[in-house]
């Protein structure tokens, strides 16, 4: 099973890609797409949706786990990632994926064992688990290993994480 | 000059199309494209996704105007929506279409002169601007074919409303 993690956004996305063997998980790719602030929106939609394209069609990953948006302030920010997240969760749909996707908590609980670990932890784990010699960089990098882990924890709740 | 005027949503995008000719509007279609709140995100977006690259495809805008999203208050709705707008700006780029926003504001002060115009009266200004004997229904339509229209009196300004 060929897990493709995403941590959503619109400035950096990060992916992850894990293959999960019996118990254990051997890390396949993993980086981030990148769109500048000075370009214009609909082009950095288009950059996104092509390069996770680009993405899904190299690895052929077998499901897709997105990390939850979560903003408790700024909507002007929020719409302008959601839009992004949109077209991210449309790239995977154009490819038949099945879709899931897990709050910031449930991913610090999938892999900490409670949801108040801070985020050094989580990426502490990712490397241990991925016997990586460094933790995955950038951050948003890490952080889509960490829910791809996540979603391959969870696989035999998995129905209860498929997108809504 | 043909112009796709979108009122951008997830439940429900309106859209409408006009021709500008001279200083005169002449209206092609309008409708609504529809998604069930039991309909997993990833479908709904595939749905809209497709559903208005087949409006493209069919009619041939020239370019494309979008009304912005405001919220003050449901980030959660706000990011559901976003995520639909996202999937909608992408399908106006994949086809090469100048993309343009106007807020609401915008709307109403190029429609009725004030920006705190009321919706009916936009929608009346619609109808006699398009010579239609019904103010075109459901709202989305009515609002879409209005921001197509706002798109068409700015014509001459428009660098200014080209998407960011």
């Amino acid at each position: 099973m060929r897990i493709l993690g995403i941590d959503p956004g619109l400035a950096i996305m990060g992916f992850g890609i894990v293959d999960v063997i019996g118990n254990k998980y051997k890390p396949v790719t993993y980086g981030v797409i990148r769109t500048k602030s000075r370009t214009p929106m609909p082009n950095r939609l288009e950059c996104l949706y092509n390069e996770l394209t680009d993405i899904i069609e190299k690895w052929e990953p077998d499901e897709v786990a997105f990390e939850e948006l979560f903003f408790n302030k700024n909507v002007k920010t929020a719409i302008m990632v959601a839009q992004a997240r949109g077209v991210e969760i449309l790239a995977s749909q154009k490819y038949g994926l099945k879709t899931y996707e897990y709050t910031p908590l449930q991913v610090k609980q999938g892999l900490i064992g409670y949801g108040r670990a801070e985020k050094r932890q989580v990426q502490e784990m990712v490397k241990i688990l991925l016997h990586l010699k460094e933790i995955p960089k950038p951050d948003d990098a890490a952080d889509a290993l960490a829910v791809a882990i996540t979603h391959g924890n969870g696989l035999r709740f998995k129905e209860q994480f498929r997108m809504k």
